[in-house]
């Protein structure tokens, strides 16, 4: 793999691209992104080398994209009442872009599983109705393209609550509007949309994805997902019928068959009622967060790379932000992971791209004793890794 | 500080040195080297880059200093019957070079205060003389020079064991012979020099000290160093008493003055006996070490050092290991720092001209865990920072 670093002409600055995902539980992107940043500034700044950083806090579409796409915005959180997938009140952040153009909702700020832990799950009847505000808000904002992060939910109802929160009736033969929940939808008849927001038909919907279970079967929603969520066996088999149920009645209003597309099994089904209904692309929500912030433009000019998040390990090889990363940067490029823990092979590491990985801890320590001091020992990772490069450039 | 890597030549490979100490408890010096050897070699490997990889096991004069001088000189240890500092049989372990001039005696294989430990300890009557075989086996074996390393003591005899058992012979008033320990000396008459082994005055000694406190008073060997060996504020008076004594009659017999040099209150005044009766020389022990194994030389020609030791503290900055490989590689080769734990200040990362410290952690864990991956982890570490280097040259 021929990776010299393109010869450093003294009179342009080196550029460093600053791009990580948060580290789960411990820092957001973009104090990560900071943290790192003063890391680099300090040890170019040692050797007297001039040096250029572009920080982009990065996201995967997962927890901590709303704040890593507000952090690159540099706007704040908006709120709004809403409800928990229980029905219970809860306020829920979302963003939107200084343009007013491009919204951004974590569906788990109203859906999510945590939120309804203190009491017993209710598999069958909770619901994504309370994502309606949050996406009735932003077409409020006249955006004009929401960006959907589905990660962590409590529910298995193929998006019918928030479809029904925009309008559409999910009716039983009898004609009646079917309870919220996956439980119900084994009763569904027909859908009527008459009364579906035609703005939530309009807006572009992005639907941030990186599974590819299929919405029904034993890959799908409710078999794969539905037990985190508190489906006994039987709540699954009731929860899949539901599902197929569905994806029949969204067939015949929609002509798109959901079924046979991947990615429609992800939280509960929430992209199938999307999808077809109101027009919904689903992708890999590195991609979508790295369209969104112009990720490929900051890195493809990158000298050096800097990327990390809270564990490197096997899972991140595949459709992760470091993944990612690593694509949109030019091969001669190096690319530093800097992470909370670092549990690649030798092997791994030389199959992903990534030109070397080192953890912030320093020494035997507790999670805990890391978690206190991540923000320092972040910024001392990146400080000894960029005063092992800069030696080159005095 | 001026630092550009020389300029590779494709047609010489790139040079590293790998010149660490031994991380304490964990591995000797030895394994350190081999573990960081292998991880250049990978990474160099990785990017198709020749490098000629230089391993030199280092050590600082204390303890791991036999095992390192072996390693670099790829033989194995000698063994002899003696006693310990109570005079109870021990079997001890010295080093001779291939071309038997040099021998190294670590003197805590005889009068270490470990092996002591096991029972009640005796400040007062903890000899040195158990160090005297080790000394004659080599003596035996026609080494022209002895390296005695002498940290990690039980003894505050000022010596007088070990030259005890060479030849000399402590005499009270009466004639009669002392007995052993610093707690007699204050009833020391004079020393009887006809019996002394001539070998052993002809021998070059060097003395691995790195300690500048003075044979007595309230910064000497009693004092200081008494308590940790058991003494009581009593013995220490007593023990001072006696070392005082010592001193006067060794300049009436040398004509040498110990008490007004630096250092002779290490190791409870070992060097003081040698240094006025042998003609002892006493220098840092990672300059002993560096000299014997011509690390100036393998450190001068290398384009990359790695070094490193268990802890790497705010301690070794001051010279030992890693402050000698650093003052002994060339200003423009980056010396890059391994350790177990790294907990160095920036400003002391600096000051220290070491251009980067990387621990082997990989994430949260116990000191146990650490060490039992230690040689993994060390490689690892190593494999990292030199794919991070090695990018630039492809």
């Amino acid at each position: 793999m021929s990776k010299a670093f393109r010869t450093h002409d003294e009179a342009t600055p080196l550029r460093v691209a600053v791009v990580p995902d948060s580290f789960k539980g411990s820092a957001g992107a973009v104090d990560v992104a900071a943290a790192m940043a003063r890391g680099v500034q300090d040890a170019f700044d040692d050797h007297g080398t001039r040096v250029t950083i572009e920080t982009l806090p990065f996201a995967d579409g997962g927890e901590g994209t709303l704040d890593a796409l507000l952090g690159a915005w540099g706007t704040t959180a908006l709120a709004v009442d809403t409800t928990d997938a229980l029905g219970r009140p809860v306020r829920a952040r979302y963003g939107l872009s200084p343009d007013h153009v491009t919204g951004v909702v974590e569906a788990a700020e109203a859906n999510g599983l945590p939120a309804v832990s203190d009491v017993p799950l209710r598999p069958l009847t909770a619901s994504t109705r309370g994502v309606g505000p949050l996406v009735a808000s932003l077409l409020d904002a006249g955006a004009e393209e929401i960006l959907l992060c589905i990660g962590g939910s409590a529910t298995t109802d193929g998006g019918t609550g928030l479809l029904s929160a925009l309008g559409a009736r999910f009716l039983a033969a009898d004609g009646s509007e079917l309870p919220d929940g996956g439980g119900s939808l084994a009763d569904l008849d027909r859908v009527d949309l008459d009364g579906l927001d035609p703005r939530a038909r309009r807006v572009r919907w992005r639907i941030a994805c990186d599974v590819n279970n299929p919405l029904t079967g034993d890959q799908g929603a409710a078999a794969v997902f539905g037990p985190q969520k508190g489906a006994t066996p039987d709540d699954v088999r009731v929860l899949d019928a539901g599902l197929r149920r569905l994806a029949d009645v969204l067939a015949a209003a929609s002509g798109t068959d959901v079924r046979a597309l991947p990615g429609m099994g992800a939280a509960g089904g929430l992209p199938a009622g999307l999808t077809a209904l109101l027009g919904a692309e689903v992708l890999p929500g590195s991609r979508m967060v790295a369209e969104v912030l112009g990720a490929e433009e900051i890195l493809s000019r990158a000298d050096l790379v800097l990327t990390g998040e809270g564990s490197f390990d096997s899972q991140s090889l595949s459709g992760k932000v470091v993944d990612a990363v690593r694509r949109l940067t030019p091969a001669h490029s190096p690319v530093v992971v800097i992470a909370g823990r670092v549990s690649v092979s030798p092997e791994d590491l030389r199959r992903s791209g990534i030109t070397a990985a080192f953890s912030i801890a320093r020494g035997p320590g507790s999670l805990e004793q890391m978690q206190d001091e991540v923000v320092p020992g972040i910024t001392w990772a990146a400080y000894n890794c960029c005063r092992l490069l800069a030696h080159r450039f005095a």
